[in-house]
């Protein structure tokens, strides 16, 4: 099989250098085509010299599009940018992966609410496909469009599937407290990733109207049938990467240790990222893959399940999980070039 | 007034250190006695190299106590280490603060079942005060046994008392999700606190079972009258000292944003460690200081309050508080030698 | 004695938060006024929330300065923005101590060629006292204008100022290489000081051309009264503060690893803030404080002196030693105001 | 061809999980036993967790060897330990790969003085070969036994070879300042690598004495044929993984900018992982790889050559380059399997 031509849009981000980082190995496809505005000329590796020898690409414009015979282009664009490119391109005949937040959300309406911007493409929204292969594997295959998935979403929306598909718990009393590590926040330097305002430090942000609230819920609402109400809040860790979710859950009826974890067993039997730990996982247990660790309990004392999920935001929660959704468009093993292994320490 | 003398029990874990720190530049004490049984004979900066030239007490055996008259002993001590020394120093004319957690559960029973100890002294559990001056001042000034608070339970007390105590909440629904630093546990080196095993880490640990579960639980149906109910979740954090709690809280009825801070400040307007922020604190804001931070809002969405709450686990949540507390035995104002700011960045 | 009144000049970076800190319990002084043009009006804890309920002065304008009868301010300003402020309020009362590097070089020459820039006030350079205690307390205790000195500089020249004096070694072989913790960069954030470009992350800048060069050279002229030649190679650390400099020294002849300690114990005999030593001193062993820790040795097998010298680079390289420096201009004991002890860990 | 067999033995520590890491992938061997004495039985997972569904073999003893028809065992043992091993193990018909200290001085003389042990092989001393590819190639083709270097003597063995080889510097004149991650002091809890010990901080150690500085000469007399003079100081980084060196270099001669970087061009023009770098290269730049990244710059004002050397000090350090000579030992391609990229941030 030849292998097919892939372009990546936006090339100065941390979800640019991980999609590179990961299809460079990979066997099936060859990255035909990096797009930098504001970088066009100079090579990847000027941009993140850490790949000097290893990505040495030059950086082009979009306007060049039309001289690669491209099959997928992923686009590591920021939310509101993304649009713009699907829409100029909806009739091409690449697929697109899109991994900012513009086609995530159920409605046009939902997303100027909570982005506080308008969307100019709609039409996308109806026809994005949202990509999470443990959900929705066989619509991925077909989809031209793919939302990825945003990184908190992606821990909470895993950690709590199994349990609401099951109807086994209350769905209006979720308390989703997650932790993420700096690189969620981009590669452009602010106050909020200035070194000395992270480093030994640790602090809560975005209570009560992240926007990774209402795409959890959008997805909740499908798997359960039902409305659920997410309380969200993000906290920022003094790590790279990485993201920790820990859930609150309110079962119907008391549950039971085992059947529990015999719940989770079974629906993700068929998922090869999705790791059902012995123990509590710790971030770095997944560093570098795409990897989700999921560990569920049940307190009799208090009645509540609490679940712990973690994945790399980087890779399970951005550019893994968007290789991986390529791979099912394209019909190839889902873990295709992605046998990575965690680096720890 | 004559200095007061005062005993620390216990010099080479990072309590003692941190005791020593405060004290040293405590206007009306001075630090007489500091022992050592395994590190007796040596200076205290050969301990704490950091102290070299400020703190050269030399160590002594806990058998040499009668030599000195003191007027109060902290125990830095492990539990079920100190109930020993309080058992046989019972009658004896000094002031004991306790920092371990031997007396400040509400029986021999239930320490018995939560610490998987037995309690030699169970007469202490009854005389002794806990050493909560925002909430005991008053018992504190005629104690002469103070079980100085946990870390976590400070923490998770000081959010929680004004709503419990106005009874506007379901007790039995609170979770608190707590991150903590790794001198949290203790200075000894083991697996949990082994560099690589910290770094650009994050981890939940002592899911459902922690003691502190029962510590927080005591006090706050002491404060509402009631039967509480915590589901107590705490993290490890790659930060050197600090927790930042994350409260979720049912209202029995719909909330007001404005009432709520009013609430909070009404009850804390006498209590000069506890700064309601106008913004989400952070670990680093309160780091090297007596202060507990606090900040709470309430979300109309889904009927929760969430209240925030910071402190530096090695002052507020241990030796700060006790030197606090002694102040208060010792009429003074609660805040000598506690005017520490915090060192950000 | 009535209180000096103090003005602190840019209020906005690390060196105006760490003068605020250590001011605020320094018992001799007011803080009187703090300036800032971009934050005028507001409170200096809306600048450095983690000062709220300490240090709510209001910021006002240098315009302003006329209405306070100031006994000395401090210049927390840009290099090449301080002299503006020396220049402009050179027949003032108050005295001046400027902690950028405007006034620190032997020369307008000098400075233009290193700082690249042109000196408006070379006056300035000529009135200006170096404020190293340890080598110009007299000059300090008569001077109106003092060029504190660089935080590289200040660990240099300690570690160096007692061979070169005694002229033991070779003045010209001497390789400076230095540690810093990231607050060095300032607290604007740019890629530099970026969390995930540092945290887990090491490296060397600003080789062969960093400014601190010629000033250690200059200084170490001084002392020596002959040329030296300093080889300078900053790296920079995953740690908010604190610098390690490590130097390698060639002797004249032979040393003897008694008499080279006894060399330094003499010289730093009456220097309250310099600690000698017994094992390598690590970057916390300093933090939050105003100590200069050095450690020397000999290696007989290679005839090589090696130095290690630390500090807090925002107060002994910075804040602290500012605060020294007005001591000593007031006649105060040197230490008032600065019995800080580390905060370790 | 038929996999090749390979025995790891000793899985407990960061050598062993970083050999299972990479062998993992590597398309021509197979992991056929892993040993450990503490923990057979067990699984490798076990042990590991973060590799749980990735690497679970079973651990068994080393004395079920012969059961395995093993081509080739790495030694992930401790020093003192290793050279058991292989004498007991001398006339088997695999090759051995030593990561260890035992076998990679000159002599038994020099290994009793800087090891403070008694060699009990030295016939093993004779016959390994020092397993540093860039310089040993053909030696590594035909070897039975390697010494795989260690990881400070990797970055300055290669920092250094190009000059001493053309003999252009003085050979008794050498600093080697390097700085390493924590993982460098092993995964056993100890003070140097306890969390609150090494975060937020930093320190030299092993001053003059530590025992990398004899294995740095031993090769480096080799290489220029003179004896060699080294003055070696390792600091401890707050990091889990990497090495940085700076080499400061006195030139016989004055040189020049263009012709020091081609001298390193040409010698390294085979070395597929050493990279020669346009910039100074970070730690992070080889996070999780096996190159070494190289700087070299002259300094005209002070006659003084400046190489900058960076390796990940478990890969490139340890079980990289052992793969690397197994690959040699193998005649396969010397990247085969290693062909990681590095993890940044």
């Amino acid at each position: 099989m030849a292998k097919k031509k892939i372009g990546i849009i936006g090339a100065t981000g941390y979800t640019g250098s991980e999609l590179v980082r990961i299809l460079t190995n990979h066997p099936d496809i060859e990255i035909t085509m990096i797009t930098s505005e504001t970088r066009k000329g100079e090579l990847f590796s000027d941009v993140h010299p850490f790949l000097q020898g290893i990505a040495n690409q030059k950086l082009v414009s979009i306007n060049d599009i039309d001289k690669y015979e491209l099959d997928l282009v992923f686009l590591a664009l920021p939310h509101g940018v993304s649009m713009d490119f699907v829409k100029r391109f909806k009739d091409s005949s690449f697929k697109i992966i899109d991994l900012s937040g513009d086609f995530r959300l159920n409605s046009k309406e939902v997303y100027e609410k909570w982005y506080k911007l308008s969307h100019i493409f709609p039409e996308g929204i109806e026809k994005a496909v949202f990509g999470c292969p443990e959900l929705y594997f066989d619509k991925i295959k077909d989809a031209n469009l793919i939302a990825n998935p945003g990184c908190f979403p992606t821990t909470a929306i895993l950690g709590l599937a199994p349990l609401l598909k099951a109807n086994l718990i209350e769905e209006n009393q979720i308390i989703v407290d997650s932790k993420t590590g700096v690189t969620g926040a981009g590669i452009k330097a602010k106050n909020v990733n200035l070194y000395s305002n992270v480093n030994d430090n640790f602090k809560a942000y975005g209570l009560k109207y992240h926007r990774h609230t209402v795409e959890i819920q959008g997805i909740l609402d499908d798997v359960s049938g039902k409305e659920t109400l997410i309380q969200f809040t993000p906290h920022l860790l003094p790590v790279d990467r990485g993201i920790l979710t820990t859930i609150y859950i309110r079962p119907k009826e008391k549950m039971n240790e085992i059947k529990l974890k015999e719940l989770y067993k079974t629906f993700y039997a068929k998922a090869p990222f999705v790791r059902l730990r012995k123990q509590e996982p710790a971030i770095k247990d997944v560093r570098g893959t795409n990897y989700c660790d999921l560990f569920v309990t049940y307190d009799k004392r208090t009645n509540m399940v609490i679940v712990i999920s973690v994945i790399d935001n980087l890779i399970k929660g951005a550019a893994g999980q968007a290789v991986q959704n390529m791979n099912i468009m394209f019909g190839l093993d889902e873990t295709t070039g992605l046998n990575l292994i965690p680096l720890n320490p």
